[in-house]
């Protein structure tokens, strides 16, 4: 089914070449029919993918570092939400044409990144078509030990890691559904693009945490998914929501509140855990320098319902999120 | 940067759940961050990447269920090549649209031959964006026992499995350079959409081949590869190639003759052996009922070079694969 020529094919070895770097880790890296990886006695393999399509998942402007990053960073944030020791990926790179200042930036920010958690890229394709990408990353974890999504019960508290909206605030902004100062955008808009992986909190939350998950599709459909996962439900209270300075300027508007609870892009940890880890907790905070805050609580029953300071229920329906209710 | 509506998330979640099937060989399946997989003591994983994107890989008008076959059978091939056992599959599928007869046929492609191969498909992603789609796949290999493209040394043999060409033959009868007949092309299109991964082969070839690789850029193509890896060069004898009866047809014109040993798809194993192993490959064709032809001889020095029934070079030069001479 080769429709491309010769010519494009050896064009798009020359890029494959680009990302050919040592792979410290593997036993054979970038350049065979497949990658070998060696994985340690005891330890379960966690494998996670994702697709990033431009006018999807970002704006076709994009700073292309901006991009490399942030294509690795959201699957180290899955290695993290597992609680796994991140070590391999694959790169599958689609691109409408050859630009070599393109691929040297988006590199970098890939490999900057990579090389900061100890990431072996291992493999990959690189295709002509519309611009998108998918990385496919692989950790370790300790056989039983990974962080899975169902194992929230009843009168658990619910935990976020940093803060959460800034990106959505800044693709809002994008869109013309909020405004931003010029310096509070730019601020934003870094968390959109070069979002901070909670890779090490991951790992120190096993064993601690009953359940997790990293904050992409937004804080209340996220602990909707381990709600579903778990059977339960969930109180979040409003008022506990860590947001940024920028954050508390849209709070209090519809739509600042909706970029900041449903937007996403946050690739924080959202986690639970009993009543009696809340010390244990808060060392581990102090220990990692990461701010956790509690902001709610498991219930039994379905569904996510958001609560203000007099604990009476912020309507959700109109705010675009009203399917996270019970179902 | 999340730029589609909730309501498209939601259809997206809805069309995932199509391909959440249970995982036989995981520890945990589709449904949380990652996948977990126990890989067994004494084993490498070996992982592969391909991404196929309509008009660079397949035809916009190809069979969703074609192509749901296709999509793993090129990974699964990837497996063979290296002599692994494979076990594991995420899937990456970006989509215009959501049209669930579409993806009904494409999940039957898939499915059908991971059952028949006994492939879990363990994670991956649903998004929106132009037809594309990235499957990783996951196999076992003996730590040490992996076939590399590396080894091969002047003197070995040169084998191929099967027969090669009537992938290409049907690609360049689409683009009006060949013309088979409508027979043939109904034959020819099912080696371009549903190849045949060689996985028992491969396998089988552990401790028989010195290099393998699949033939996907191309037969001549593909044995460069080894070629560069392995530091040798190679000759090949353009009479012992195996193809079909189509294939026949069409090898005395310059047209088809490219096709047939540039144009690629096959999916085809390539491998080398030492001349002493001939007896052994022998037997192994007959054992697994897959045709072994030798076609040719490593030797030294670089470069691949196509000798007729005299032993006189074939001009590459012209037929679009002159970039595989000595380089």
């Amino acid at each position: 089914m080769t429709t491309q020529t010769e010519k494009l094919t050896s064009e798009f070895d020359l890029i494959a070449r680009h990302f050919t770097r040592p792979a410290a880790n593997a036993v054979l890296g970038v350049g065979d029919d497949a990658a070998l990886i060696d994985v340690s006695n005891g330890m379960d393999l966690a494998v996670s993918t994702d697709t990033m399509v431009s006018g999807t998942h970002f704006f076709p402007d994009v700073d292309p570092e901006n991009l490399g990053h942030k294509s690795l960073a959201v699957n180290l944030s899955d290695m993290a939400a597992m609680g796994a020791m991140p070590y391999w990926a694959t790169l599958a790179l689609t691109l409408p044409s050859v630009d070599h200042d393109w691929l040297a930036a988006f590199a970098k920010g890939f490999f900057d990144l990579a090389e900061e958690f100890n990431v072996s890229l291992i493999g990959g394709d690189t295709t002509r078509g519309p611009l998108a990408m998918t990385v496919t990353i692989m950790g370790e974890v300790p056989a039983g030990a990974a962080l899975r999504r169902g194992g929230a019960k009843a009168g658990h508290d619910i935990w976020v890691s940093g803060s959460v909206g800034d990106a959505a605030l800044a693709v809002a902004h994008r869109h013309g559904k909020v405004v931003l100062a010029e310096a509070d955008y730019r601020e934003a808009v870094m968390r959109l693009y070069e979002p901070t992986p909670r890779v090490a909190l991951g790992q120190a939350l096993r064993g601690l945490a009953t359940s997790a998950i990293d904050i992409s599709d937004g804080l209340l459909a996220d602990i909707h998914h381990i709600c579903r996962l778990s059977n339960v439900g969930a109180k979040v209270e409003l008022p506990l929501i860590p947001v940024s300075a920028i954050g508390r300027k849209h709070i209090g508007l519809k739509e600042g509140l909706t970029a900041i609870v449903a937007g996403g892009d946050d690739y924080e940890l959202c986690f639970t855990a009993a009543s009696n880890s809340r010390e244990s907790i808060a060392e581990l905070a102090e220990i990692l320098g990461v701010p956790l805050t509690r902001i709610g609580t498991v219930s039994r029953g379905k569904g996510v319902s958001l609560v203000d300071a007099g604990g009476k229920a912020v309507a959700l329906d109109g705010y675009g999120f009203d399917h996270f209710a019970a179902s």
